[in-house]
């Protein structure tokens, strides 16, 4: 079967002279792009990297961090993407777990020191690294389920999950995409979204495939968005909804030239509609789509084709229906079955898509994967046509602006302040962030919002980070077992919102 | 992983409503098309026919055909497709060397008795069959090593052989088409070529899987197929060779109202230029694509996408590149590597598609499939940017309007002729059929060319019989060896032709 380097052989060979990424002033052509990967697989190698071990990453979007993309798993070692807006302790945790021997990292980023054998800066170092290494081969061909990568969901704690992706799983994951938006060689994919989340990666092998190309941009600016799909008649891309948000309003605003674009694709958390009808308005040639998935189906389980046309619709709301290969049902908790139309129960997802697993967790594996069921922890149901809604997450977890946040791992944080009694995090309603981390307090003596904000800076990312910590006097609602309900918490919030969740 | 039922399972719930086939004045939903192939699953069963087991059908292209195709493999039994121009002595050796329990039959087909425990007529009988019978629950999964058919190349002899296609053959060529065609739920496809062979059925599962419909071709006649175009808005078709000339001809003496027509592919055997001009010029709206493969590949190797494009460019004369998914090389036989870009060498294939191997042919498995990589027997090579050229055929067939005819098994027939003291059987150029069949017979006696073809006629089917036999008193040109030189024999008819070959 396909590896992670197979699209790149292909393209070399049909398309040599095609641009494979536009990273600023940079241009590599897939010739090019074909001898540096050789080469950071030469250069890795003499680093003493063998098959199956693995190697990190954390940078903005760049060439190079789509090299790191194709080449470590073609070369049958394991990548390590990891979120650059982590911090250095949080990052230290995955690279712990993960056991990398090496770490490329942008500048800029706070990394933590002495825990990986080899770190080498993502610009001169890797040139440096490439410049003297020999061109190696790649292997020529690797069983399907040889690791591909290691993607982290979560943060510091337990709840932070190694999510083990094949080749198997992502390369199905592209023929599912390829069967329901039509990849061509004139392609041109904006790489918005950041590379370590699916939704950054999620077109790569794709778009390498047709020997198309990529426009990299390196960090979220919609004005600069719109300009590379101007200069460069971007014809695709996918982004999260505060970027969806962001890129309607400045084209409305400031309306640039962008008839070339045909796909203008969403995943990551809910979007509200008026969002969509902006766009929409604001791109009126491109197809709306909206792509729900998660980390552990790498990522696509459905897919809204033409969203643009169901915006008055009752399938406004929805998520979409299975995608092409993939198989999704609705569990209903009473019977233990699948779930009648309408029924509201936790979303299952089945296919060769589904990760191998959580890296050294095989308890987590197991209550996550039942024959070969992935359970979302997402609760939804499905209308007559198989059209998938969404309605809460039975997971403790918040999506907001398309990164996931562990409620617990916010919680742990803030009871780790002396002045801290009780917390509860959970997530509400954001126009902005779809959802946004929320906290209830209660203090055990006299402390200020800024001052716990304080203790979770450098803790945590910052978008982990509470918007808003309330502080109550009031203990908070138990259950008889003394579990925190925070469904009470949180429902004076959702009065009015239909709280949709997931993202690719 | 998928299995050939899944993409009824999703458009069963997907689009329920949506007209499945159309088959003269039948016309199918997806809905009904799922309840009938519940029950002709029932039915099946009743009879009691296993998982691994054998189902045969010899039809014209219908609506139960199409739901055999899905339901069969389904159902973890195993589909044998046989040809319909086959005589009842060819019928014979498939049914023989499948161990077929039942065998479906259109009616009007001359097949052999006592081999089948159960033949059912294919219109009547096989509605009997589901109406007496209960609606079966199909396996909730199958491995995709799973057996799904036997498809017969050749003829009588030893040189017919099944080859075995499993779930995941079949699942990968749909994804490695939808790469590269935009199927859509407003899809039409238009099975042209007879579903028996891999022209016919090579879209059934991708339209399925988008909800979109068929339209069925009973016999191919071109003026049918224009009417069905347009009546029924076809987007989409894959036609043999011969097919496409008659179109082409047909739509330009007579036009008809074909705009919807999107894709015009064709694969099966070499195509003229001006054949492919002509189509071209008849249908002006339609993309046309060449498709290459082998029965043995389900059948996607290369792709020549917008082929129209292309006719006064120097790839005129390719049948494309390398299908996303599947790796095609050219084995220089000097040095045993891949050839030079312009150096000629044996096609080699390796993917998903490729087949598990001959059934019950332990040795031809083994000297066809090495490492992965299918030895497709065609001579070709490759340019700079991986277009493939076919310039002959290293295996002794002879591809005849899209059927392949295996040489030795006409030799056969001719030496069982009391007068025929030698003779050779090779393919040469042919307006109408791409190749056309032709012997050189060496008399021992008085022997007319009419007699020759009345003693082939019965034995072996009527495309198999040579248009000419010509008789000669010299002896055969051979080798050192012994063996015939056909190169010889073949040479001058080839004189400023380009041999192309090679089929989907």
């Amino acid at each position: 079967m396909s590896t992670m380097i197979d699209p790149l052989r292909r393209a070399v060979h049909t398309a040599p002279d095609a641009v494979a990424a536009r990273c600023g002033d940079v241009e590599i052509t897939y010739a090019q792009t074909w001898e540096r990967v050789r080469r950071l697989v030469g250069g890795l190698r003499e680093l003493g990297v063998r098959e199956g071990e693995r190697v990190a990453v954390v940078g903005r979007n760049c060439h190079r961090y789509l090299e790191l993309y194709q080449a470590v798993p073609g070369a049958g070692m394991v990548l390590v993407p990891l979120n650059q807006r982590h911090t250095a302790s949080e990052l230290a945790y995955a690279l712990e777990d993960s056991g990398a021997r090496v770490l490329f990292v942008a500048s800029g980023i706070d990394y933590p020191d002495g825990i990986v054998e080899h770190v080498i800066d993502l610009g001169e170092g890797y040139e440096a690294l490439l410049a003297g290494a020999p061109a190696a081969e790649f292997p020529d061909a690797l069983p399907g389920d040889t690791m591909a990568g290691l993607f982290y969901t979560g943060g510091t704690t337990g709840a932070a999950k190694g999510v083990i992706l094949t080749h198997r799983n992502l390369v199905a994951n592209a023929f599912h995409f390829q069967a329901q938006f039509a990849f061509r060689p004139d392609t041109s994919w904006l790489v918005a979204a950041p590379l370590f989340h699916a939704a950054g990666s999620i077109a790569v092998l794709a778009t390498v495939w047709h020997g198309a190309g990529h426009v990299m941009l390196p960090v979220f600016d919609a004005a600069a968005a719109l300009e590379l799909i101007e200069t460069h008649r971007v014809t695709a891309t996918l982004v999260v909804p505060t970027m969806l948000a962001a890129l309607g309003e400045e084209q409305l605003a400031r309306p640039r030239e962008v008839s070339s674009l045909r796909l203008l694709s969403h995943g990551g958390s809910p979007v509200a509609t008026e969002t969509l009808r902006r766009a929409r308005d604001a791109f009126p040639g491109a197809e709306l789509m909206h792509l729900y998935g998660t980390t552990e189906t790498a990522p696509i389980a459905t897919i809204m084709a033409h969203e643009e046309a169901l915006l008055d619709a009752p399938q406004a709301r929805s998520c979409g229906q299975p995608a092409i290969g993939v198989e999704v049902r609705v569990l209903d908790d009473e019977t233990g079955q699948t779930a009648a139309a309408g029924v509201v129960g936790e979303v299952l997802i089945r296919g060769e898509n589904v990760m191998a697993g959580y890296w050294n967790k095989a308890e987590a594996t197991a209550a996550a994967v039942l024959d070969g069921w992935y359970r979302t922890g997402d609760l939804g149901y499905m209308d007559e046509r198989a059209f998938l809604y969404l309605v809460d997450r039975a997971k403790d977890m918040i999506v907001t602006g398309g990164e996931n946040v562990y409620s617990t791992e916010v919680e742990e944080v803030l009871y780790g302040h002396p002045a801290v009694l009780e917390a509860a995090v959970f997530g509400i309603p954001d126009a902005r962030w779809g959802e946004a981390v929320h906290a209830v307090v209660v203090p055990r003596g006299d402390v200020a919002e800024a001052d716990l904000v304080a203790h979770c800076r450098g803790a945590i990312a910052d978008y982990k980070i509470p918007k808003r910590i309330e502080l109550t006097t009031d203990p908070l609602p138990k259950s008889g077992a003394g579990k925190v309900l925070k469904r009470e918490l949180r429902a004076p919030y959702w009065t009015g919102h239909e709280s949709v969740v997931g993202g690719a």
